[in-house]
């Protein structure tokens, strides 16, 4: 059975959960900081808001594609994430550089089971 | 069990099944128009050609990751989206600015269950 | 049961499996060259290295995410892919170009069972 949660618009869900796998992207909620830091901060929050509507936490998630648009700021982004995750569970990660819709630089999608 | 479906070269598949997972990838189909809604919208057909190879259909996807190379036509992207959608099951999904190898503007890599 | 191996620093994992899903990721390990083709060839090995690690092999790969940050050198990193990939078992596969730290220029995300 598949279980989906609303996101911002009708046409897209902040959440999908198909038997015990969980999928779910976040960017950083308004009002948006222009931070590196602050962002990936809210949108790991984001994250684990949307595993906790799953029925699970951020010790289950498997892996974790981080896009940011300014590589020269990834050490910013892994300062949040280095203080988020939890090291006795970590994923694995790769953090990507693009472009994202502004005021976002940074958008993470994130593999989980419950 | 694992089964393929072959794609425009013999390295790589189009659709991949396994169990009751599916995961494919679209770009627009040849002749390749310069628009992003007309790509956005054939590769979102292609799309559903896969699924129904695999036996499954939009309103079964998990997620989609939508690849376009120049996010201030991303409007354009989200229009031939909301015109395809189940809006009664909408996946999760990301929109990320990259480049692609041209002519190709969009790509779209989907994950669905049967 | 969620079976973590560590990678090049604590907070994140080299591969996560799951019941028998396998997620991995892998740039060229040190001494990076600048060779699209020798990189690319390189972090290919690196996944064949982490799907032992877990079990299994190339053959039982779903998926593929090659990130490259110079599609005009697409074909070499096609090259170092078409003379690795198990053609009995194409996986799904697609190439982004993108920014990524440097001196790296693959990065590949594999999805696979066991």
């Amino acid at each position: 059975m598949i279980k989906r949660f609303p996101g911002l618009t009708p046409t897209r869900s902040r959440v999908v959960v198909y038997d015990d796998l969980v999928l779910t992207v976040a960017v950083a909620p308004d009002p948006v900081s222009p931070s590196m830091y602050e962002q990936s901060k809210k949108a790991l929050a984001r994250i684990d808001e949307s595993l906790a509507l799953s029925g699970t936490d951020k010790g289950k998630i498997l892996s974790a594609i981080v896009y940011i648009t300014d590589m020269s700021r990834k050490s910013e982004m892994n300062r949040a994430w280095d203080e988020w995750v939890d090291t006795a569970n970590p994923p694995m990660r790769a953090c990507i550089g693009v472009d994202l819709e502004p005021p976002h630089i940074v958008e993470i999608v994130v593999t989980a089971v419950k």
